[in-house]
């Protein structure tokens, strides 16, 4: 049976990549249900001033004074998107490296859970079913997925020999607000585009279709991974809407909000990119009790309010 | 169709860890063919005079200085083995970031192909089925399954975004002359505790199974995997025998060749290791038209042989 996130009041949870686009939104949730959240980032961008705060990057002895037994830790830290122009090396240096100290450290201060953000876009790699259940197979084809595919394998030994409790969550392409990088999202490119009355840069013909969803949802995902105490749970989840849209339709929504049409520029295909991501949710939605539950153009409006430094009520299913 | 490793004559072919147990028989392979045999190796330790030698460890600017274009590329280097007792970090820094930095080197100067030896008795993990094919799902329980994953899905990046050719072969329990590490195969361990009249050391019951593979017919499987020329071939494959046998078979025939009875130690069975491993090797005698040809009474007679500093006639099938 799915248990309440409600549980999480009171209890100490670690936020890596708190200061991200996903960290700032889990901070808030986490802080709503009367969590202490504890957030730690590279960055010096300060949070919510209730948020305690560690800039520090993942170092063992960083880790060492941070860590507490029981804590549940949220690995978002991530120091590239699927688009970074980085080599392999770099990528496994900042980011397989760090991800394996970190559960080092949490299997010897013997944390309560980990639970990492996988990415449910680019793990599972070209010619798979539509949607993608858990169980199809991985095959990357950009360093981004091969990276998280392997921490999650790397989790998958710690809690094997070190009886690390783990969820990895293959979250698909997550929107909304605090998503401001550049690089990293196309919904927030596509209004910072509009906002800017600029061109749209779009790969290829505009028909590669993803699973675009609401950083809320995605939030309440992580909050239920990190409560469900079915032992017999599955460790992999999606986490996603199961339904896809194209570049062209993503452009298409915003525009009618925006209320004049966009331009766009096209530039060649990219080899990283998979046709088409669209995640089947159907063990999340059973062993987590969890589902997406904002409306796509309700989310829109709502995401493009905020980007003009509005925040209108959102709306969402109950 | 298949194609005969005979083509290799008066090929340049670079044997990176040359000085390993599978490394020295692949560069006897390879001189028997005519190939240019050129081996690498962090250890001093020489070779055959007529293999060209090169002590080194696998960075950019000495693979920069021995890549040649149309090279064909054997990596078998390797800093571990499935039961060292390392982190995996250390594993990440000796093992991975050196296989993409050879394969950054590989794709720059356009080698012909690159052959990956992979592990067929460690990247699957538990609960597949048996024997294994090559897409069963990949789940490792040891930091060395791990490695040997991630540098494969490495590999099929480096293919995918450099035209890189290659070709991992998940390789299952390999023996033979040459195998002389302590922690690196039963077979030789076996041998060695029979000729120094010791106990054999064995973890568990004695009935974890594996697929032990002769190391002439691994050599011939890479051979063969160097000069298939199909476009549609797969690029991984399982390299064994199909056959599993337990610890206890493996004393049991050693002792046979041996002539009295071996006395073992036991010791716990180890979180590393699966209960079974054999291969499904259909794919390579499609493929790469090999098959396995050695008997495995007469491979352990000839072992056992070779370790008392013999080398008497093998016979193998046509």
């Amino acid at each position: 049976m799915s248990v309440s996130p409600a549980r999480l009041a009171g209890r100490r949870c670690v936020v890596l990549g708190a200061s991200g686009f996903i960290g700032k939104n889990l901070c808030d949730g986490l802080q709503t249900l009367g969590a202490r959240a504890i957030g730690m980032s590279r960055s010096s961008q300060q949070l919510a001033a209730s948020v305690e705060w560690h800039c520090a990057p993942l170092e063992a002895d960083v880790l060492e004074n941070l860590l507490q037994r029981d804590d549940i830790v949220f690995h978002l830290a991530s120091s590239t998107t699927p688009g970074s122009p980085v080599t392999p090396d770099i990528d496994i240096t900042t980011n397989v490296t760090p991800a394996v100290r970190l559960f080092e450290a949490c299997s010897r201060k013997r944390v309560a859970r980990v639970i990492f953000l996988s990415s449910g876009g680019t793990v599972y790699g070209p010619n798979v079913q539509l949607p993608t259940p858990e169980d199809a197979p991985t095959n990357p084809i950009s360093w981004y997925g091969v990276q998280k595919l392997m921490i999650e394998k790397y989790l998958a030994v710690y809690h094997r020999l070190h009886a690390l409790d783990f969820i990895a969550l293959r979250v698909a392409n997550p929107f909304g607000p605090h998503q401001v990088k550049t690089q990293q999202g196309l919904v927030a490119s596509v209004i910072r585009h509009a906002l800017t009355d600029t061109p749209v840069p779009i790969f290829g013909d505009g028909l590669v279709t993803r699973d675009y969803i609401y950083v809320a949802d995605v939030v309440e995902a992580i909050l239920h991974a990190a409560v469900i105490d079915e032992s017999e749970a599955p460790r992999i989840y999606n986490v996603g809407t199961g339904v896809g849209r194209s570049v062209l339709d993503v452009i298409d929504t915003v525009q009618a909000v925006h209320g004049r049409p966009l331009r766009v520029t096209r530039l060649p295909s990219r080899a990283i990119d998979v046709p088409a991501s669209i995640l089947d949710i159907s063990r999340a939605r059973k062993h987590l009790g969890w589902s997406p539950r904002t409306d796509w153009e309700q989310a829109i409006r709502f995401n493009y309010a905020w980007a003009q430094g509005q925040t209108p009520k959102l709306a969402r299913s109950p």
